[in-house]
């Protein structure tokens, strides 16, 4: 497993700043079945995401988090991690997918890298950062795959 | 405003069911400044989406909602909605949007529009449905445009 950063003391970042390839990791967030229940009977009530039991005769074959749950965890960890926007970070359109179900005792971590940086022909003081974001648990599943275009200021 | 479906009694939709054009209506959900707080508290903490007045100064000019929270909530809109899966709701893939801001107040409701439903080659007992889900308030505004691809059993 990667190690995660260990400072809280990142500096803004501006579009100006961003490298095409540039990787940033994240803290860890462990998930149990009690945030499992708690996320999905609030957001996702659907059997395989509410009860282990009635879980095991569906696709999933066990209790799994809800995908909306996984995306959810991974913005927290962004947000909390290396990368730090100027101006905060603004999605303006996602794409994801999660090809491993995401299970009670998984070590969510993810790892952003900076795809594309276009400057706004419009606004010059501003453009649009193309961010791929791998989440995964601790035995290196994919449990998350987004692409997200983000707002970000130029300096 | 589109009225809200009335019956909790829905068919189990197979993908042999599925029209393309067919649209489904959901209930609406009310949101209000704690839920957004709540919610970014746990998964989304930058001051747009916590504090009003921290808020004013940025991008969005006021508290709003995070994204995955509208995500979230339209999610269990669509759950508890007149579309119910055979199987569940098993998203394979996902794109969405955030075109307007979702405020303390509004009044969200997600319509959901089957597009296309392409059975799978290798698997004969299962298809994927792709389903654009706009989620609107009470103004019409639309607060999130959203393509899932699921994967829904055949009879």
């Amino acid at each position: 497993m990667l190690s995660a950063p260990d400072s809280e003391h990142y500096p803004m970042l501006y579009l100006d700043d961003l490298q095409v390839g540039a990787k940033y990791l994240s803290k860890t967030h462990q998930l149990d079945v009690d945030q499992i229940i708690s996320f999905a009977s609030q957001f996702d009530p659907q059997p395989f995401h509410l009860d282990d039991e009635a879980a095991r005769s569906t696709l999933f074959g066990g209790l799994a988090a809800s995908g909306w749950h996984t995306a959810a965890i991974t913005m927290q960890l962004i947000v909390t991690g290396p990368a730090r926007y100027a101006g905060g970070m603004i999605g303006v359109g996602v794409e994801l997918s999660w090809p491993t179900p995401t299970r009670p005792g998984d070590i969510l971590q993810a790892e952003s890298e900076v795809e594309a940086v276009t400057p706004s022909r419009s606004k010059p003081d501003r453009g649009i950062a193309t961010i791929r974001t791998i989440t995964r648990n601790q035995h290196g599943d994919v449990l998350q795959d987004m692409r997200s275009k983000l707002m970000v200021p130029r300096r």
